[in-house]
């Protein structure tokens, strides 16, 4: 098996406590088990923000089984009555746009969602005295979110140990962010070494009754192209297409 | 009337829109004056997050009646469930503590609060495409809280505008903290001036069961302090202690 020390900077860490962001998606749940082979004890959070694609929600639990992680906080925080995204209003999900459109930052983005979500890991974190938290964002293949880059992210660890008891105490809070430079197909390749099943997880912004994905949105395409291009087969279903 | 754009820097913004976070206490309110006296148009965000003293939330209402406030959110988070404050837990609330006692961080810090705060009120302003949002923190007659100091706002600040699309398209957000360094009777000294109604206001950590103040909490002993110093008299209840 790879060491994951090499990518991701991690000893071996036994029972040390982080907290996980998990929404039931490719990519934090890539990171969750980049942070359980590293040896953490995960506390995973998921957050209930009104998500018209509650299937996530779903998925996140069967993860949390897989992994019988013990310790799991589902947040409910409803952004909807904020509106102004297409995931939690009811603005269209744009479909089959090119590369260079999602360059721009599309209307599925939520404001404020990463920092809202963090705020809500380093509030969990504090009081378990954890001091690491995983979140899944990615620079490269992702939708042009202004909160997934780094130096938001690292803004926002600054501020993170200036808000915290913990944080003046002398303890140093760490937001990890394993996949930030990765590219979609690294993810999955990484994801299927570590023994990732795709199966549970929940990308599509607009999935069909049953839950399956639409194939057609800017989240389904970049998974697609990752699978693709990483030599893999995704294993949902995107039939009846 | 005292020219207010002198202490607080503001110069007449009619209409020009801002959330206010406002928990029904003495400092919130006192700082939504403010921002009305300075001409903005009040988006009131509060947050019902689990804390015991939920007299604080009918405060709030009463006093968004008091001052015509059409748009007033508020958001329920349960902060509860991550425990690890006398606030939201069944950890007891200190008492009758002198100033010595109260300069560390008590029992009744909230992990993360203003970072949760801040980060929703940072959501709906982007939304509303507000970019000025006011928070009455207060970093001289206080409890030790980590984040109500002027380093830990202005780091919020910046990742404020490095989180959002609105941030990365050239507008700046900016967070507003008029009372920061006034001592809690300036505050006092400064509503009185604009108006306010402390009797509407909430302020007590551990309230009787009719809502009247317990006067012997960090908060209560922190503005009876306050309106003894600015030479006023607290139009709130205290008897029967």
């Amino acid at each position: 098996m790879t060491d994951f020390s090499m990518i991701t900077g991690y000893n071996s860490l036994m029972n040390k406590k982080a907290v996980v962001l998990l929404s039931g998606g490719l990519d934090s749940t890539t990171c969750l088990a980049i942070a359980k082979d590293a040896g953490f004890k995960v506390y995973a959070l998921t957050i209930n923000y009104g998500q018209r694609h509650d299937f996530e929600l779903n998925a996140a639990n069967q993860i949390i089984d897989h992994y019988n992680i013990k310790d799991h906080s589902i947040v409910d925080i409803d952004l909807s009555q904020f509106g102004g995204s297409a995931l939690t209003d009811d603005i269209e999900i744009p479909k089959d746009r090119n590369e260079n459109e999602m360059s721009d930052i599309p209307v599925t983005y939520v404001p404020a969602r990463n920092t809202v979500f963090l705020s809500l890991g380093l509030a969990w974190a504090e009081t378990l005295e954890a001091y690491d938290i995983f979140i899944g964002v990615n620079a490269l293949d992702y939708s042009g979110y202004p909160d997934c880059r780094p130096e938001y992210i690292s803004a926002f660890e600054k501020t993170a140990n200036l808000a915290t008891r913990a944080g003046v105490s002398g303890n140093t809070f760490r937001i990890h962010t394993p996949l930030i430079n990765m590219t979609k197909s690294e993810i999955i390749s990484i994801g299927l070494q570590l023994g990732v099943d795709y199966g549970l997880t929940s990308t599509c912004y607009d999935p069909r009754h049953n839950g399956d994905p639409c194939g057609h949105c800017d989240a389904c395409l970049l998974r697609l192209k990752g699978f693709e291009e990483s030599g893999n087969i995704d294993p949902l279903n995107y039939s009846d297409q």
